[in-house]
């Protein structure tokens, strides 16, 4: 724990004058206050994040995310023996084979974004071979299953956040190699069972019941669902995860690639990068990095609002409101990568909109020619 | 009217075997079925368009919206004689001038969206030098007053919704002497005072009460709000416009960039191009459309819900969901050049992500490397 805290410790405040100078530039621009509505506070926001690394930013308000990075974290869930979910555990390795191969649905949303797609293996039940182009974080191949036991111990919890925070690490060596940097982060997942602990996750912090947070996943039906909220039921009666600790969370009733999620969060806040997050189990994963930190709070996005019921809770909790709202229930990142394209526009808007001030001497220089 | 029928007549149904093939390929991916939620339906309606021109989508689904163009549609408002705007009437013509020169928010996030911007003069209170590029098609310099008469002429509405079916035909002209096409249009608007007669169309053809269809435009105050929702009340019980007949409701309370936005929307569908409708203003000029020819709805696309509390009213009549909802009420084609994005996604994931059997003949080609 105290290895997260360092990280934690180092997470700055975004640059207030930026931000202010922002919002007077937006409340300027040649239209009326606030009609932009949510990209305004967004442009606002980044601007503040990028102020804290270049001082120069100040002067021009101009932020280039140039390289976007999607980080799609997988892992298994010992739960699947509940039957939770429609599809079989192979799943999840097939999938991880089909993202490093560029045909599944974050690649296509991610090169439309403009982004990379870079994928984790923090849990999942198979062995990858060691030179697949991943990143290798395995804790251990799929949690226990926690209608049972705990899904993990305290020491796993915490070498899952661990190792998201040093993907954060590694992204930033080979950005700097490339002669770039790390512009903006955004995290997905993949994992067959992986909504039931982001489910049980929100009902542990908030105390909402279980049948108002728990959605249907992939898709199943009516006695499948009511099998699932009542596995989570009993795990939260079982293990009674403290919502003051959120490490005592993750390890009840949370999964690995949820602490790998974590992990990028603060990883991003304490490096000072803004980061987005996708569907309920990336934010199941920035909600444990909140309750460790609120802080990251200034570094996060919600890229979406899911149909799953459930992550409009986390949203709340956190004060964050989400860019999109089209009935994505996918994950992989793919809300990330199409909320990346909101937040560019978010920075366009902020430095290339003219002010009324720049229209009147546009209009002067015209008149004098 | 008849000239304006000719065009009706000519819109054909998109074509419903592509629809379904599209569908079906969504359904395989390998992915949850409906996953990627109201982007599936974009894709699948976007090919169904493109299916009536070219015969070869049905084998491909793969349409490329490249040549991307907003309309800005200006014109003013004799009813702001009667305090329903905060911007004087010398905006408009400014704001035309801002376009033109690039600097406003429509050609930021036009430019984001890899779309042109093109202008278009239907009854600007200015007279712009012949020279200016930009569509001339004013029918007058700014509507009559409608507190007191009507705002048009029936003849005048006509020669509007004919001056924007003809800008449709201008662009393919141009695009076809560049050996490109029209892939997908996008309406906007410019002009003090325009929320007023679009929050009157929308409460002569929905019968729901002004006040609760009015809203606050470019920001007026409570007192200035009490008066709209007077002035819109009384004009509607003077004039009656007859909500069957639309080109009445157009000339009784609405707007010469309003008909012109009508006419776009026309000339779009009646040339089977995909067309994407802003804020209120754009929006009424398609409900005007949508009541001439309800078959454009297979055509349109909602961009985004505005604040404008009339808007959601439009896109329920009309049977349409909004692909953004961030809380812009800014006009000028912003929120349908940001939906651009999110529909070039649509024809994305529609074509490039792969079936459950295409990653399985990928992995049985690699097997055999």
């Amino acid at each position: 724990m105290q290895r997260i805290e360092k990280y934690i410790k180092q997470i700055k405040k975004p640059d207030e004058n930026v931000k202010a100078k922002a919002l007077d530039r937006l409340a300027n621009q040649a239209r009326p206050a606030g009609s932009l509505g949510t990209l305004e506070e967004v442009g606002a926001k980044i601007a503040s994040i990028a102020g804290i690394k270049d001082k120069n930013i100040i002067n021009t308000l101009d932020v280039q995310l140039k390289n976007k990075v999607v980080v799609t974290c997988a892992g298994d869930h010992g739960v699947v023996q509940e039957g939770v979910s429609l599809f079989p555990q192979e799943v999840t390795p097939q999938m991880v084979e089909n993202f490093v191969n560029g045909g599944a649905s974050i690649n296509v949303l991610a090169k439309h974004a403009g982004a990379t797609v870079k994928v984790a293996d923090f849990g999942v039940n198979f062995d990858f071979s060691p030179n697949m182009p991943i990143f290798h974080k395995k804790v251990r191949k799929a949690t226990s299953n926690f209608a049972k036991e705990p899904a993990m111990s305290k020491d796993e919890a915490i070498q899952s956040i661990l190792g998201g925070i040093s993907i954060v690490e590694e992204l930033l060596k080979d950005a700097d190699l490339n002669g770039t940097t790390v512009d903006i982060l955004g995290t997905g997942d993949m994992g067959i069972g992986n909504t039931t602990p982001s489910s049980a996750i929100i009902a542990a912090f908030s105390g909402i019941s279980v049948a108002e947070l728990t959605g249907r996943g992939t898709g199943i039906n009516d006695e499948m669902l009511k099998n699932k909220i009542q596995v989570i039921e009993k795990a939260l009666e079982l293990h009674k995860p403290n919502p003051y600790d959120p490490i005592d969370v993750l390890s009840k009733v949370g999964g690995f690639e949820i602490g790998g999620l974590a992990g990028l969060v603060i990883g991003a806040a304490a490096y000072g990068i803004p980061i987005v997050c996708d569907g309920i189990i990336s934010t199941a994963g920035a909600l444990i990095a909140y309750k460790l930190a609120p802080n990251v709070v200034d570094y996060l996005f919600a890229g979406h609002r899911s149909v799953e019921v459930g992550h409009k809770f986390m949203h709340q909790l956190m004060g964050l409101e989400p860019l999109l709202d089209i009935k994505f229930r996918l994950g992989e990142g793919t809300g990330a990568a199409l909320a990346f394209e909101l937040i560019d526009a978010a920075t366009r808007i902020l430095a290339e909109i003219k002010t009324f001030e720049e229209v009147a001497i546009i209009n002067a220089q015209k008149q004098m020619l």
